[in-house]
């Protein structure tokens, strides 16, 4: 069985359109790099009921779920809660968590003293959930089953993430090539490979190169495919 | 009700972060200027089972579906045909696309004599579909029930779109606010307004200011709490 991931991206303001998902498009590569098949990308609103029934089903149908967005202290950041739901799980305080929160809210104190932050709630989490920490916000992310929750904030996802990384392992290899050929003379080559070896081909424009994308589990399989590809003229390795 | 939209795109190359998902970004921009609740967003693989219960769930729930990708001619490309199963509508020759198709042909093969194009298969559509003109590529768009089936390659999926945005309306305000205040110092205020009025707060940090979005159906409640928020201290209109 692959190792399969699918993103949650939580948060009214990318289905407005206001802010670019940069977050998912960065974790997909992170993921497809370690060998994990992202199969799905979810961009929900700040809904409990959503993210609730989201969570839940992707954690059922994915080896991995990531979730960004939502872990801020505003009434509408409601990720944790929303996790805690999905996975059935209450939320109880978590010293860990606690710690981290401290630390942070006691940094900005430094310089601005006045700065207020409910620690009690920052701190409550899914019982039993593993603390990730954050280093460059307040809020940690956690892990709960196979649900890792993280920040919405770019450089605070890709810190928290950055924590947990090598303990990721997926199984698909992939290879890319590249060609001038119009995508429309490709189709036979396309399709023999396909029935030829046990692997995903994708052909994507990109302005007159197109990238061809032979993506499998078995290593020899996509290296097989990739030769084949490449004895056809005007495939090529490199752009 | 409120006019709801969900967005699917569609390309393995999204999943594995290879391509920035601007086009989902783009596109609720659009649909929010319109008055449009965008309310989901999906990334799915090039796979018609995926497209085609994915778009079958998401017409039932939305008045209106937007897919974009998967209408070039490489065998990865099978939008149209997972539509089509989607909504039940069988794939037939159509003349208009057809029309269309040949016309972007034409053209090509004016600097690429050699260029060949599957010109059978390039127009068909399912039963029904109004053809959206494409002037950008070769592929046209088209409207099936409630669901909108747009090019992938960004330039093209604007074309497009503008082509039967004018037909667009929908129901939602919105008015935006911007505060230095810490996000922690703000849930008073913004639970508060919430229950004053029949609007939903959001809170986005984007470095020291904050976004405070206020999103409603009733116009008068949308600027009613708009101005009662602008009466806090340190929330203000501009940025």
């Amino acid at each position: 069985m692959a190792t399969t991931a699918a993103i949650v991206s939580i948060g009214d303001e990318l289905l407005a359109g206001d802010v670019e998902n940069t977050n998912a498009s960065w974790l997909g590569t992170r993921l497809t790099e370690f060998g994990i098949d992202v199969r799905e990308i979810r961009v929900v609103p700040d809904e409990a009921p959503t993210i609730e029934t989201t969570v839940s089903d992707l954690s059922q149908t994915h080896t991995l779920v990531l979730t960004t967005g939502g872990l801020g202290s505003t009434p509408d950041d409601i990720t944790i809660e929303a996790v805690a739901d999905a996975l059935g799980l209450p939320l109880e305080p978590n010293s860990e968590a606690r710690e981290h929160v401290e630390a942070a809210v006691t940094e900005i104190r430094e310089d601005h003293p006045d700065f207020r932050h409910d620690i009690e709630t920052a701190a409550r989490y899914p019982a039993s959930a593993e603390i990730i920490p954050n280093h460059v916000g307040i809020a940690p992310g956690c892990i709960c089953g196979n649900v890792y929750v993280l920040p919405g904030i770019p450089a605070e996802m890709k810190a928290v993430f950055e924590h947990v990384a090598n303990g990721l392992e997926g199984s698909i290899t992939s290879q890319t090539l590249y060609t001038e050929t119009p995508e429309s003379h490709l189709n036979t080559v396309l399709s023999e490979v396909s029935e030829r070896f046990d692997a995903r081909i994708g052909c994507y424009p990109t302005g007159e190169l197109k990238r061809i994308r032979i993506v499998g589990e078995e290593e020899t399989a996509v290296e097989d495919a990739t030769a084949w590809l490449v004895r056809h003229p005007n495939i090529r390795r490199d752009v």
